[in-house]
């Protein structure tokens, strides 16, 4: 007798967390924040073919591409042309980022209908990333995504830096919870909270998301976006899941890096994360094998590893 | 301004679970299960040099080495050399693995005062690697045990497959409770609680600990040990803090590897496990800078990259 194929995880519930989700969108960044990070510069047709494997795994949502100037994200230059040439899938969201009113205007242009806008909870990365004072953003920010809502498009705020600062070191809570309501405030329908350097730890996810909950935000406008510097990331997804939290952000395969730490090791692997929710017996709606066949796929195309370890563990 | 030196988490106490143990002894085995599962072979010199290394980053035990005969396992051929050299630090536990009586006389007369079995939650495995049926496997280990308990040393029961088994898939909770606590019935002071395979998610590990705790077994008794495989290892950690689990097995740099799956990922990463400990609040001892520095020696010692996760964003 041989050794059985392992596809899937044994299902168990988790009998100390009842309050665990029953279902849970994955939030698939790959495309976005993944290539973002990547070095190398990937064909079109390539990333097409990725977000067409994506979709065909099951994936409700797929972040796909930037409308950042091509001067500072140069691997992004074709979001125009790859919004033009989707299949979309009905039922499947395609996000996209917009920097700001300019990238709006060019992501309405292509019939857009979902958008995401990215903050920060820092002074420091503020400076660095917007351009722009930490209060001063959300000005900057207001009339995207009023123009955003009367072109009936939804939109995500991305709040970065949250569970620490590689400028700043810690984070204040309240700062966080502050700016978070600004963005749903002004108009974000979701929020979507980011370790942008993997630092953070359980009881610091756990912290963030009650102190949303004292200010009455409710947990079901929450994501949660981990990066895996430190290895955290799933652990803290589990915390997050037991808060409530149902939405959570990740990258096929791992993909992307972390520019602000000398490591390789980028988003949350989505595979890793649905092996997870699988063994939860929380619903996903993803074919593993079939996401495994895409990282795989994209594995070649990129010409390196990927750094999820159910890829590595599955992909023969 | 330049980015800050991170070289640790912020301490958040996890809000949601005061439960959590206060403190966490790490039973280091990457000299044995890690170096075990390497394929090339380690200088006498080197294993003790890392030894020296992990004593010299505050680890409290470290798993030696395992008196099996080298024609199982020729990596850990040198058990009696290993055990003669190591420079004892005072405090510090330095447990072997001993698979009968014959490697259980050959400790002892090295000297050595903690030993550890390896029994298997499964008939497969039981077969496989004991060569011995499920149910004879507790005759095989008695006397055993009774001479360690006769000769003052303690004896640790590790129980492996117990979320999975690579032949048989699904293993029966009961059975696992079962074989359990004859390991302790026998003169066992401690059991550890094997995923090895890399199977298991967060919800089984609660589901077997508060089997454990049903069948009246303290959990300060029990240890967890888990793998990397499909990237679950710290999720599931961190589930078994908050059953009250107080010991957790890991391997310093991620050494070892799983030889039932296709994939190179072996035991927790001892660096991955500090980072969450430390963010937690919770004591643990370790120097994670010399440990990281332990790691990357041991490196390039075997002259292939740790897949910790710390071990590659603070090695510089």
């Amino acid at each position: 007798m041989g050794v059985r194929e392992i596809g899937l995880p044994e299902v168990t519930r988790s009998p100390e967390s009842p309050e665990l989700p029953e279902k849970v969108t994955i939030w698939e960044v790959g495309p976005r924040d993944g290539l973002q990070n990547e070095s190398g510069a990937v064909p079109t047709a390539v990333k097409l073919e990725f977000i067409n494997r994506l979709n065909a795994a099951g994936l409700p949502v797929v972040e796909t591409t930037s409308f950042v100037h091509p001067k500072w994200v140069p691997q992004l230059s074709d979001a125009a042309e790859v919004v033009d040439g989707l299949a979309r899938k009905p039922g499947v969201r395609y996000p996209v980022l917009v920097p700001n009113e300019r990238g709006l205007e060019r992501a309405l242009s292509s019939g857009v209908e979902d958008v995401a806008i990215f903050a920060s909870a820092t002074e420091s990365f503020a400076e660095r990333n917007l351009n722009s004072r930490f209060d001063d953003q959300f000005a900057m920010f207001r009339p995207v995504v009023r123009k955003a809502v009367e072109a009936g498009v939804r939109v995500r705020g991305y709040l970065s830096m949250v569970f620490g600062d590689p400028w700043e070191g810690q984070v204040s809570v309240d700062r966080v919870v502050s700016a978070g309501r600004r963005l749903l405030e002004m108009g974000c329908d979701r929020l979507s909270l980011g370790d942008t350097i993997g630092v953070a730890t359980p009881g610091q996810v756990e912290a963030v998301l009650r102190a949303f909950r004292a200010a009455d935000v409710p947990v079901g406008r929450i994501g949660v976006h981990f990066h895996d510097t430190y290895g955290q990331a799933l652990a803290n997804t589990y915390a997050a899941l037991r808060m409530g939290v149902s939405t959570v952000d990740s990258s096929a395969g791992g993909l992307g890096g972390c520019p602000y730490a000398g490591s390789a090791t980028g988003n949350l692997a989505t595979e890793d994360l649905v092996w997870m929710l699988q063994g939860l017996g929380i619903e996903h709606g993803v074919d593993l094998k079939m996401l495994v066949d895409a990282s795989t796929w994209m594995e070649e195309q990129l010409g390196k590893p990927s750094p999820s370890a159910v890829v590595k563990a599955l992909a023969r």
